[in-house]
């Protein structure tokens, strides 16, 4: 049996219950008590509906997502938007706090957005993005939006994540492309190249066609779409692509379970690991490299006992 | 009492023989039979020497450490170069082995060079960085040179295990530097503005030279230097900023000392995880999704046990 609380608050979460999501989100991302037992009671709900919209700084993904919630709540879908902000680990404080273009949908009765910062985790995503996403999909939203900033691991970790990855590039990207071509394709649902009235759009649109040409036998190409977000030009056919793409998910894809995997994976590690805290382990290092002798590695044994 | 082959290993470790230190290399890198002895024999010489290069692909960072070995073995120096190519997590291979231009220090005697893949750290270092960044350490080059593709996880990691972190940029970063102020300060000990002919070159340059000077009191300012690597311009500059700070570091900073206790972490996390491969995980979780009522958290509980 849950307690009274968890329990109402599970009731509230699967009615769709803004508030209720809000602190049911507040609960996992703290790992507040009875964080747990609201995760174990979680029913998962196996229809695909989270998007991943990433990219690198700059790529206009705030804007994307914008002209997506403008076309979806207009259609009367409800969306879920997750923007995971960049922060220093070291700061343990998120850097873009202001996301103006997105400040009309915040009081939307259909549109529930919640900023998380990744605080510690480096340079991924927040360390509890997996549990947060499993929450907001029970929540019942038509779509889950989850937007990361940044280039490779976040990008990694969300297209395991998501049920269609959109990975959204500008026409000064084309560096970045060379260098991470296979684990762009890897990722990506469908590619965007937003900003397409600049120059070089046609140049990057073509070089990431013939990249998602170059996918196995049988498996269907990536799309590649040319967006101008500010002016909402190319979004409906991206909405439609995403949703084509969550319509033909049958079931999980390798990444995916690759991914429920190393997510289950984390979860045991989390659990072996809670004997240890890092302020008592550095307390002890620091003592122990005093000792003449001393060697990182003998140290470590020594601390698994 | 070490096994006659790891003993052998050492010796020709310490001596600085290239031939142990890239088969002690090789048996860290895949964790081979008589890895733990060898990491469990180093002495650790407190000398700092690790100089990590980081930045965005395309910054020039290959060019400039060709630049930089051509002026330290010039000056009778021994350096060792590690360079980690991005790779797809996926697909465990590395996407960039030609490094044509370090060619010509391939086969100097005093210049070790090699490349490591990341193969499957989602996005970041080699996952036994730590471990043959103390063995390279231990054959006594003068400057190990660690080379990291990309922008996020990996200069991080790059910053807690360097002595000295030169950040490298090109005039096209300024958006990038936007978002990662914070964390960029945090990272640097050398600030490099490559490409130094192009345009908006001057602007990243004076916009940096903000940035450094937002450091607290007491700490002294970042440098900022400009270079054309291709041309060897600022290099000599570059050179000895980076030896500046090698040899006025005294003793391990706060960043270091967080970052070795990441390490210890990680040692102690993989002794702890021994008991679940990933393999037996996916069969298991497979297997239990076909139940009704699935759910993960409840599952990685069962799991631990």
């Amino acid at each position: 049996m849950l307690p009274p609380d968890v329990q109402k608050l599970v009731i509230g979460l699967r009615a769709g219950e803004q508030r209720a999501l809000a602190r049911a989100i507040t609960l996992v991302e703290n790992d507040l008590p009875g964080s747990p037992l609201l995760l174990q009671s979680l029913l998962h709900a196996q229809v695909p509906r989270l998007v991943g919209i990433t990219g690198p700084p700059g790529a206009g993904k705030s804007t994307l997502v914008n002209a997506l919630l403008n076309i979806w709540t207009n259609e009367g879908k409800k969306v879920a938007v997750l923007a995971v902000d960049p922060s220093s680990p070291f700061h343990f404080g998120s850097l873009l706090g202001d996301r103006i273009r997105m400040a009309r949908f915040y009081d939307h009765p259909d549109v529930f957005i919640r900023s998380l910062a990744s605080r510690g985790a480096l340079g991924g995503l927040h360390p509890r993005i997996f549990e947060i996403a499993d929450v907001v999909k029970e929540a019942g939203y038509d779509y889950v939006l989850i937007e990361t900033v940044g280039v490779g691991q976040s990008e990694v970790e969300i297209a395991g994540l998501a049920d269609c990855t959109v990975v959204t590039l500008v026409p000064e990207a084309g560096d970045m492309i060379q260098t991470m071509k296979a684990g762009l394709l890897e990722i990506a649902d469908v590619f965007v190249v937003n900003k397409a009235d600049r120059p070089e759009a046609d140049k990057l649109w073509q070089n990431l066609r013939i990249l998602a040409h170059q996918k196995a036998n049988g498996v269907p190409e990536t799309p590649v779409l040319k967006t101008i977000a500010g002016k909402e030009e190319g979004v409906s056919e991206l909405a439609a692509a995403i949703t084509h793409q969550l319509n033909t998910q049958s079931h999980l894809t390798e990444r995916q379970q690759y991914f429920l995997v190393e997510k289950v994976y984390r979860l045991i590690q989390s659990e072996r690991m809670k004997p240890f805290s890092k302020k008592a382990l550095l307390l002890q290092l620091q003592e122990a490299m005093r000792q003449p002798n001393f060697n990182i590695y003998v140290f470590a044994q020594q601390m698994v006992g």
